[in-house]
């Protein structure tokens, strides 16, 4: 094998992945072995593919400690069919869903359930851009909600819940998509965790859903009307194996999870985005020249979220910071400035290597 | 790159794929020349996938010479998403859509027509565990139906029309996953055609759709109501950009599509798999020692079902071929006996490689 030119990838998603599984998977690309196929050309009823799937799924078990009462889902589409699916499959006939407004993606969400059923929006900090999250005191939580939804990481605003919010008895759904397995995460705490792949786990295609048994009655109820294809009953009955599954991408997660463990697990490579997120943010507080956009105690771990004094010296920011090899800085256009997306996969010398860059830019342009 | 063992892969999907293209994929798998990165990790926003998902919508225009009217969309969910989604987008309230019910995948998507609208079933070949087609003069036609749907190849009963039926002037929907670009195809006879990749177009997890500009406007008037993600509108409005599409099951869907330009374009590859289909069937209808399950006129050309006397010679058969480095032949539970799928990138000698090992089991068993 070739050396490789690879560069520091800030992307917020598609994003970085670890550089062992891109090799594995390069390795084995021709023929898995003991298969005589790619992976790219196996049957999802083959043995081979089975066990990659199982595997799969006892690995996101092990590392999130997901209870016996849950099941793990894989399905496509992204967070975004997830908005329709869940209260296609969860909000019964005049019920109310209460939904946290927290982010740009929580505001996707809930107009997606309004064409299902009714929506109480719990909480919004939409009036402040979205700079900080709701807080508890904040929520008007419905008296008998079907359920409450959130999302976990704003992966546009660069905010993040630190703590769960306390709905009481009510079902709990999370978007976790922009940082699942980041760090530990308290499944029971949960009745729904939705996430797209393509940040933290894995390539774009897949999304994972981990559903307790009793939220599965309720899609079960809805089989004779609702798409085979957007009911979670079908997949959790068929463990996911109802039509053709993304194989390949299945593949490349369960490599992933692989990765995860090897690296210590959820704890161990929380502890590794804190000290990550923690010297990229001392350097954005060092002298002002750069502004945090998050609420300071909402920040994100892995959606770094900051701007310069114009609009002029940010395209230049990003302008050199892409000559310098650092790349996918240019924040959303919903929030301007820059994003610097540091997941999992995204090694800790090049957050040394973009705190180099600031300071080098600042000297020159402060 | 070392030598790789690759044994003949016979399944109906995912299925094999092009050898270069492999190759391909391997080589850059670590960076994308130019890029960087993977193409793995590269944002659905960047030029580099911007130009890969440009390059390969107007590859498949080339290919199938589609009219300027219709759009390329590229989805997730498979053909079965697609049994929604059509009636969901295609299907108003009151009106009535055709469907022919020609196989056991046209059976599936009459059934999720139905939790939306009103269906006619124009013809049915069920009762005949569907070994033919419906004929022209079988064809009970609404007279105002919202559109016709068929399914052109029918993967597990191995059928596959040779000319489209006659529906007048109604929108035809076809889905063609299991032979779709195996030979040229009328784009303009169709309003909409739908097709999984992974069987003759790439890996699983993305789907085609080409669909015609006055079927998008009844997409368009649903917005409304349907979930953003199940509506056709808004693939077309997004260029199949409004989310994270599966990065890089387009990138191997548009190789594919750049091997088939490669060997000819339809026409060539048609004529191979002419020639492929036509070896193997005779070597079925040589003695008698195999049967064909299919009516002889509507044979498919990718999915070759045959049975031998008896269900233990037939399990002799499917041991015997796979120990033999032929993989993937026994056919599916609803019909029994063997399949070979030979799709597009299934080669020739593999065929010869079938019929070798059919006389000799013949000579041995007959």
């Amino acid at each position: 094998m070739t050396t490789v030119d690879r560069i520091y990838n800030f992307s917020a998603g598609p994003a970085v992945l670890p550089l062992p599984v891109l090799e594995q998977i390069q390795r084995d690309l021709l023929s898995l072995p003991g298969v005589g196929m790619s992976i790219l050309e196996i049957s999802h009823r083959s043995s081979a593919f089975e066990s990659i799937l199982a595997q799969a799924e006892a690995d996101i078990r092990t590392l999130a400690n997901v209870p016996t009462d849950y099941r793990v889902l894989f399905l496509q589409g992204g967070a975004s069919l997830q908005f329709s699916m869940v209260p296609m499959n969860l909000l019964p006939a005049g019920a109310t869903a209460d939904y946290i407004d927290g982010g740009s993606w929580a505001d996707k969400a809930i107009a997606e359930a309004r064409k299902v059923g009714r929506v109480n929006v719990a909480a919004s900090t939409r009036a402040e851009g979205y700079s900080r999250l709701p807080r508890q005191s904040e929520l008007q939580l419905s008296a008998d909600a079907a359920y409450v939804h959130m999302t976990s990481n704003n992966t546009i605003e660069g905010t993040e819940y630190k703590q769960l919010p306390d709905v009481g008895g009510v079902p709990l759904v999370s978007d976790t998509s922009s940082h699942m397995f980041s760090g530990p995460i308290d499944v029971g705490r949960h009745a729904l965790i939705y996430a797209g792949a393509q940040k933290n786990m894995g390539p774009a295609g897949v999304t994972v859903v981990i559903i307790r048994d009793d939220l599965l009655q309720r899609a079960a109820e809805k089989k004779a009307s609702l798409p085979t294809m957007l009911n979670y009953a079908v997949y959790a009955e068929n463990r996911s194996l109802y039509n053709t599954p993304p194989v390949f991408t299945v593949y490349a997660l369960g490599l992933v999870m692989k990765w995860l463990i090897a690296e210590g697990g959820l704890p161990a490579i929380g502890s590794r985005n804190d000290r990550k997120a923690a010297k990229l943010y001392a350097e954005i507080d060092r002298t002002g020249f750069y502004r945090g956009t998050a609420f300071a105690p909402d920040r994100s771990r892995m959606n770094v979220t900051f701007r310069l004094a114009t609009g002029e010296l940010e395209r230049q920011f990003v302008a050199e910071s892409e000559a310098a090899g650092l790349d996918g800085l240019k924040g959303h256009r919903a929030v301007g400035g820059m994003r610097a997306s540091i997941y999992n996969a995204f090694p800790e010398d090049g957050v040394a290597a973009l705190v180099d860059f600031m300071r080098h830019f600042e000297s020159r342009h402060g």
